[in-house]
């Protein structure tokens, strides 16, 4: 089950360059960066209310965020959605005929298990699925 | 001061193609649809934790959702962001060198004073302000 929004991902040309001005926008202080090196990504946290804000720079040409920002379209990523339990989800989701990029969960930042629905499924949006690890 | 996130702004095509492949992921229904005549612009709602979806239909051609999906980019629209004083919050992030592409407040969709920031600004991020209406 779909509990709430748990994170906004907005890809950015370089975190060093907009991160004061994320700063200045919503009045909070990144309370942290994280390197996802199996993604090729840095990323930093800004919460919002309750909702995370993850800004996303590509650290090598070749991963999806460095492709994404290819096509000029600095901002808006994702949506994650945190979910309770992530395998049932995909298996629910499957079932209603949505495509998911990742059949099973994979690690992503944030001590999280994740899984990417297939935009085409979604009306354009890509949506990512999370559900935060055991301790 | 910028409290929480208050909606998700969603352009898509059809309302009526697109809503139920929404409330099949979210498992929720849409609880109000809601004509703008001011944007030329049909909304429907849905409500995920406490973070409000809100898909947006062109009702004109001329109308910035139809311009914006003629160059292809059905999906994330734009994030708004409740506010405590709309007033003091343009005035805020004008003196921080913000772009405001409304100076002064306007009425939108669900009883509120909106403002949209210009995302040259917000590195890309179409970002809006939104104030309830006083009862």
């Amino acid at each position: 089950m779909i509990k709430k929004i748990e994170h906004i991902g907005i890809a950015v040309e370089s975190i060093s360059e907009s991160l004061k001005m994320y700063e200045t926008l919503f009045q909070v202080k990144c309370y942290k960066q994280e390197l996802v090196a199996s993604e090729s990504v840095k990323t930093a946290f800004l919460l919002v209310g309750d909702t995370k804000i993850e800004l996303l720079e590509a650290t090598d040409p070749n991963s999806p965020i460095a492709k994404f920002l290819e096509k000029g379209k600095q901002g808006f990523h994702h949506i994650a959605f945190e979910v309770d339990n992530i395998e049932e989800e995909i298996k629910r989701l499957m079932t209603e005929g949505f495509v998911l990029i990742h059949e099973t969960p994979k690690d992503g930042a944030d001590n999280k298990r994740i899984a990417f629905l297939h935009p085409k499924s979604t009306a354009g949006m890509l949506i990512e699925l999370c559900q935060e690890k055991s301790a």
